[in-house]
């Protein structure tokens, strides 16, 4: 079982604050966003005189308002198809146990979410990764490329939309490449949605959309970033695929239910205006656009436009991002204060990968990333591990030869 | 995957309510006790501006608390050996991912929760049965027996003490025999002990309290029952084995942090008076002495009296309990009602074993107790596939020759 890449870097952190430093977390997930307080009233105003067991699928109220959701958005989903989790980490592993057996294979593009080959360990699941690249700003990585990884223990595909860590947002055309794919080998598809809402310049394609793949599709969804709502650990695994469906009911079954309180809170955000979403995504664009500004004007480095979910992925002039954010932690300070990075290492199953990336994401407010990148500028000065960045395009052309 | 074995006989209680009938739910697991408004309170009042992730292993100031709940128990257990999960589920999943390896063996006594086949499943390890039996009151199995079904492949074994489905606790003499026999062979011993507060004789005795096992001990633990919090969904595991309490780690960071508003439950709940139990254990023996004297008075009916948890096992003269139980809900009533109970062969691992055993709950009030047991009794009297109960002593000494 892995350590998670990124703990290393904690007992650092800790020491820099122990020794007075302010460390600007630009390596966490946790939005500053507040919970909806109608959401939360929802939960701390109910009367409840036993906290009950809900049923292992979740209350049926909260699956069909859930299925209201995804219809508002367009999807044709009923309450049967969905299937409440704790969290969408649950989500991804009873994906996982009932999609594959052990000693399957799931393709994922790399780099992914760094708890997958987590997921993978507890599943007994092989992850295969396929390279997408910065000198494309993380696209899909070729069809071809994924076909050619597919074996006879090839279940499925994991894809991450919008994607953590890179912020890209799948296209309709990629997307259709992968149901074209999934259909010719017949794999399901395993769609982790959690950054749905955010996506900037057009609404983020459900791989629920994909027509004809319905039978092949389980979204993996959660209310963690969507309402802010992290703590809550509620989330849930779609798919119209009902053999598929049983079985995972068996794995919610086993844990006999999800979270009860949690489910009052997802209940009663259902009924938040669309026009809720206006002003999150608002704050997170114009941070966005904030933080790849200030990157950008770095020089040295190098950092895609993301179009969605709340991270940047950029590639430092430095020679290792890992070697690098513990020197940020331990060595570094500009008036009193310096900040935390995720190396990109950690999102790679491939050796050797993300060395000069990093992922920064911009869930703090517009001060705390302003004050992170004069720290960052005035590190890259300092740092003694400087290294021009190897060419994106050409790193890519290498890559993928 | 198997499916609960339990779930087959919902759709004909669905059906039997459908047509009018009342079913008391002796089948089930869910107490009617009120959750301590103290506790409710904590979560309802708390100040929350964004619910945030809690760290993975859960909040320290809950398990600083949760630590010293354990040492009023007389426990030497410290918030570094604490660990906190989404339920006793996943506590059960994380050891058993965490102290064997996919193919490995773990040894539990049978009849056993009707969960742990999936969980193993899950984690992709076997279950080894050794079984108890009603002719001992389901005593622990003897370690000879236990000490035979050890393989190269046995990692552990899986205790639950107070014992459900079977109510029975574990003497200090049987579980020195188990720590004995772990010592022998180095095994990890699994302790389920989501019931130590019912206890009705004398306090359960813990299994961090074995001398000299404190290496190869793992306590599952939860709030559901303790404090009638089921949906709370908060467990803990807690292991002296700083080793393992790593590889813990790594499972419980895979799923980023556990439920948060259920740890301001657990936390609150740490802070109730001893004497909280008092009524709520005086409150199930009652129902406990009601139920068991309800069921020797039938004839051909055997019973033990179990000295905790909150299920009494039965040894019904029927043909077979899964038929009795669907012949209960389907054909049977008495001035409208009727009860569901469950069929015992689902808590055992060996076919053929417990067919005419059934688990009947006592988490509802007398008054619900005694309008089931009154059907129980017409029950058994009109059954057409009544059928003299083998000898327990006899099906013992048969068993186990």
């Amino acid at each position: 079982m892995p350590w998670s890449p990124f703990r290393k870097l904690t007992p650092y952190a800790d020491a820099a604050k122990k020794r007075g430093v302010i460390v600007h977390h630009l390596n966490i997930g946790q939005p500053d966003i507040e919970t909806p307080p109608s959401v939360m009233a929802a939960v701390q105003q109910a009367d409840i005189r036993v906290l009950e067991y809900s049923p292992s699928g979740g209350h049926d109220s909260y699956r069909q308002k859930l299925a209201g959701y995804y219809q508002r958005l367009g999807l044709d989903v009923t309450a049967e198809d969905v299937l409440i989790t704790a969290g969408g980490s649950e989500a991804i592993l009873f994906a996982l146990l009932s999609c594959l057996n052990p000693g399957d294979e799931v393709i994922i593009p790399e780099p992914f979410y760094g708890a997958y080959p987590s997921f993978a360990v507890a599943a007994g699941v092989r992850i295969v990764p396929v390279t997408s690249h910065i000198g494309q700003d993380y696209a899909l990585p070729p069809v071809a490329e994924m076909e050619r990884a597919i074996t006879p223990r090839t279940k499925a595909i994991l894809i991450c939309n919008p994607n953590n860590p890179t912020g890209y947002v799948y296209s309709r055309a990629e997307l259709e490449q992968v149901r074209d794919l999934c259909l010719r080998h017949d794999l399901f598809l395993l769609s982790d949605e959690a950054y749905r809402e955010f996506s900037y310049n057009a609404p983020a394609i459900s791989a629920l959309e994909l027509a004809g793949l319905d039978q092949h599709v389980v979204l993996i969804d959660t209310i963690s970033k969507r309402y802010s709502a992290c703590g809550a650990r509620l989330g849930a695994l779609v798919t119209k695929n009902k053999a598929l469906q049983e079985v995972a009911l068996k794995f919610a079954q086993m844990r006999v239910s999800p979270p009860a309180l949690a489910q009052l809170l997802g209940e009663a955000a259902t009924a938040l205006p669309a026009s809720y979403f206006d002003g999150t995504k608002a704050e997170y664009l114009s941070r966005r656009d904030l933080l790849v500004a200030r990157l950008r004007a770095i020089p040295g480095v190098v950092c895609p436009v993301p179009s969605g979910a709340f991270y940047v992925m950029a590639q430092l002039p430095v020679d290792d991002t890992a070697v690098f954010a513990q020197w940020l932690l331990e060595e570094f300070r500009h008036e009193g204060q310096t900040l935390m990075i995720s190396p990109a290492a950690g999102f790679y199953a491939t050796p050797g990968l993300g060395r000069q990336e990093a992922r920064l994401a911009y869930v703090r407010n517009a001060e705390v990333l302003s004050k992170a990148m004069t720290c960052l500028e005035r590190a890259l000065a300092e740092y003694p591990g400087r290294q021009v960045a190897i060419q994106p395009a050409a790193a890519a052309a290498h890559a993928g030869s």
